[in-house]
């Protein structure tokens, strides 16, 4: 065997017993399938004019892509009418491609225990993606770095209320941008053993991500199903770039999957009604999906939607407001009705610590977001400021969102069991459950059990200092830190890692172009 | 003309001038309907299951009606069988007298451009009722008394989220608990216009409720429409007592509308799972709304549930949690089935301050409240520490969710100019449609205008002194209060209600029985 041959053989043994190990010392997740009937905001004739005006907005007022003629070519070749950077496309082209897309899929987590199933009735908690801050009690705002994505990776790791590891837990400004994808990549597989997400801010980067997860999974067995699922956002209005669709690109080829995502504020992205918004919405979704089977049919991908909409007067975005509810029910019925995964919603907030309002908008965001039978819920726990930091004890406050929400889902059962008739023969009128045989056995799952929210009365609780919410939280994120103790990787896997990335490192840091991994 | 007709005859006029002068000072409310599919949690034949259920439990294991024979003779007279205090009902004679509640109904306002119909697709949000505390940024948590009783009816006067007065928005403790009533009803009456609810205590405090409205109303007109709506509490499990059914008859009689309501703290005063909690509250529901059919056919009736769980820890209520959503929805359900309207939810939360958890907690419970097509909403603003407080800040932040309510209901828009293809002919793709003349035309009205919630950046934020949204919500209370101007009352009105609680304060004080007041 020569030292690749021992590499690759030491690292199929890995995998099995990698995979055992890791999940000894936190609890495999548990798959989230909601039960409920859906929560909906359009009839279905509402759904056709939908779709009828994105189509138009499609054919008609067309799309952009900037700084990118290899997807202008590619839509070209494929029927569209493009002009300079414009595209047009009509709906029989577009929902030719859309259409061959996956309903569901699979991606693989390194403990396959944790492995996912996005689509359907599977829902998917994510943490937050995309702050340059990170904010707690004690030290306030302030910039974010490697050691608090790290952090982050560890909490995400530990809790049973997220399946997904998430991107870009933080944005770790100490280390440099051209290589800071390697680091995140590095605690991503390192301390978690859940499913992650790609880099998106270079194809070059894509293709960091592409490499990296076939060192730990194997190339072949990427291929058959995604290993990354990343972050594809349109520049709304009606608008692609080139870092955007050249990630895109990469995944599609690598049958990695994608979520094409416009983030639209509306009345500033958008016009200000929520017709408009949602049609827009549907049609930029719809246009990268298309895009993704252009590059190569089959490729996974959620249809994505981050929609709120400006304060009039600030300028704004505003958050958990009924405007964002209605449009990310709206989008669901959409994404279902092309048979498509729906990513949206998260525990949002405009509120910059976790205060009464950042409560309100974060409730009233998830309630709609897990009604609407939403897949894909990035940004569920650790929101802050729209998104601008990533919160410690926010983080732990959506948690107990995230907990509750996954009782939700189960819905009400109705056996004879669940109609307790022993316990009206027990006990008659007036008198309390709380001793019955039903109680016993039903004393431990009947409820979800809080882990931070505190139901002590006025008295017991100003005795314990009066600690509101916040204050709780910060406690328990230092504990859990504290307590955590990495899933196990084997070595060979971990050592050819560690060798990719810095051969990576010293590729950007010399300038020089990016060399194929030779393994 | 002697003195009583003189009054009468002034009473008149006054009504019709009262009125139109009331609606000057702060505007009348904008009526509230559900435009939106609801959101459902049973099947149909869940809903069939889950009635069968409760027919069961009022056939076999019966209901108790406590130290109230008169109730236990009208039983018997109507065809139930009844032992001891114990009452069994079949489902023939339980639906025939439930059908006879009326679907939806009308109840007065003392600003006629206030009143409210109630059933249907209404909806309704009301403030909280009940609690025994105040609490405050300043002065933390201490007994109500009468002066907050009346900044409460004021706030809730003052503002445009809340359509329905309320009742007791505190106790006011400081006033002695057998003539407390005839001040709250008093307040009610003269600072805020808009329809209020009876006091229950005792079936004479129900008596001087319906007396007081007489006054304000005519005796004939509020037995066309009632002018109160109150809520008679079973003692659940199973149970009714002297107390409510006292009152509810003298309600009943009068044609005044009642709220038969369930309060179930599930696992304690119901089985721990939800089928059977759902069913229990379905029978309570009916049988009291069944007990004022009997009393008065027609008798306007809301179909009431109060249902939360156990913390099997510590044994105290859980606010916001999916379990409680799921017995709010099922609830909504089942009332739907008997054609009946709905009352429940709130801005409900365990939290003894406004904090995130409160904020979490609160929204939990309101967005499935609206959602679930409840049409009378109590404790949709103020709601503390399991309702023991009613909290100054927490009342403005509430308010903030019931308007946010306001526009949901409203659901999506799909008419041509909702999709803004004007705007999209203004500007292309990639610029934003901040200046669009479509833009100007939705500039005003396009999204709920947020008035404590704040967007600000964390810069912005942090200059004008880092405050969270309790600090600014209680800037926000008392520049209200200050604000306040009473709504007119015509005179003769006014001096006839003083003299009516003079009067009954007065035999109340000497211990006298209750006498018919003298118009």
């Amino acid at each position: 065997m020569n030292r690749r041959e021992e590499r690759r053989s030491r690292r199929r043994e890995s995998r099995r017993g990698g995979r055992e190990q890791s999940s000894v010392a936190i609890e495999a997740i548990k798959p989230l399938v909601n039960k409920l009937p859906l929560t909906e905001v359009l009839t279905e004739e509402g759904i056709d004019t939908i779709h009828r005006a994105s189509m138009r907005l499609l054919q008609e007022t067309g799309m952009l892509i900037i700084d990118y003629p290899p997807a202008l070519e590619t839509f070209r070749k494929n029927g569209a009418k493009v002009e300079g950077e414009m595209v047009w496309l009509d709906e029989d082209t577009l929902m030719h491609f859309v259409r061959q897309a996956p309903s569901t899929f699979t991606q693989l987590a390194r403990n396959p225990a944790n492995n996912l199933t996005i689509g359907g009735r599977n829902l998917v908690f994510a943490p937050v993606y995309g702050p340059p801050f990170v904010g707690d009690l004690d030290r306030g705002r302030r910039e974010a770095t490697i050691e608090d994505f790290r952090n982050f990776a560890k909490l995400t790791y530990m809790t049973p209320n997220l399946q997904h590891a998430g991107g870009t837990l933080v944005e770790p400004n100490d280390i440099d941008v051209k290589e800071r994808h390697l680091d995140m990549l590095l605690a991503h597989i390192t301390l978690n053993d859940k499913a992650f997400m790609g880099s998106v801010t270079h194809a070059d980067n894509a293709r960091d991500t592409v490499t990296m997860s076939e060192i730990l999974f194997g190339a072949d067995a990427i291929r058959e199903n995604p290993a990354t699922i990343s972050l594809i956002n349109a520049s709304s209005p009606l608008r692609y770039d080139d870092r955007m669709f050249g990630a895109l690109e990469v995944y599609a080829r690598a049958g990695q999957a994608v979520i094409p995502t416009p983030f639209i504020i509306a009345g500033a992205m958008s016009p200000s009604t929520m017709a408009a918004t949602v049609a827009q919405q549907n049609a930029e979704a719809l246009f990268g999906i298309c895009y993704a089977q252009m590059i190569n049919p089959g490729t996974p991908c959620v249809y994505g939607s981050l929609l709120l909409n400006i304060d009039m007067k600030s300028g704004a975005p505003c958050f958990g407001t009924a405007e964002n509810a209605l449009g990310l029910y709206a989008g669901a019925q959409m994404a279902r009705h092309y048979n498509l995964p729906y990513r949206s919603g998260g525990n949002f907030t405009a509120s910059r610590i976790p205060d009464a309002q950042a409560g309100y908008e974060s409730s009233g965001t998830m309630w709609p977001t897990v009604q609407a039978g939403t897949n894909f819920v990035l940004h569920a726990a650790g929101w802050l400021e729209g998104g601008l930091i990533t919160g410690y004890e926010k983080f732990i406050l959506d948690l107990e969102i995230c907990g509750m929400m996954a009782r939700l889902v189960n819905g009400i059962g109705l056996t004879d069991e669940d109609f307790a008739w022993d316990a009206y023969a027990e006990v008659g009128p007036g008198q309390h459950f709380l001793g019955t045989q039903h109680t016993m056995r039903h004393y431990e799952t009947a409820y979800y059990q809080h882990t931070v929210f505190n139901m002590d009365n006025y008295e017991k609780w100003e005795e314990e200092g009066s600690e509101d919410t916040y204050k709780k939280a910060n406690t328990i994120w230092k504990r859990m830190l504290k307590a955590y103790q990495p899933p196990p990787l084997d070595e060979a896997i971990s050592e050819e890692l560690h060798a990719f990335v810095e051969h990576r490192r010293a590729e950007i840091r010399a300038g020089k172009p990016r060399t194929e991994w030779k393994r």
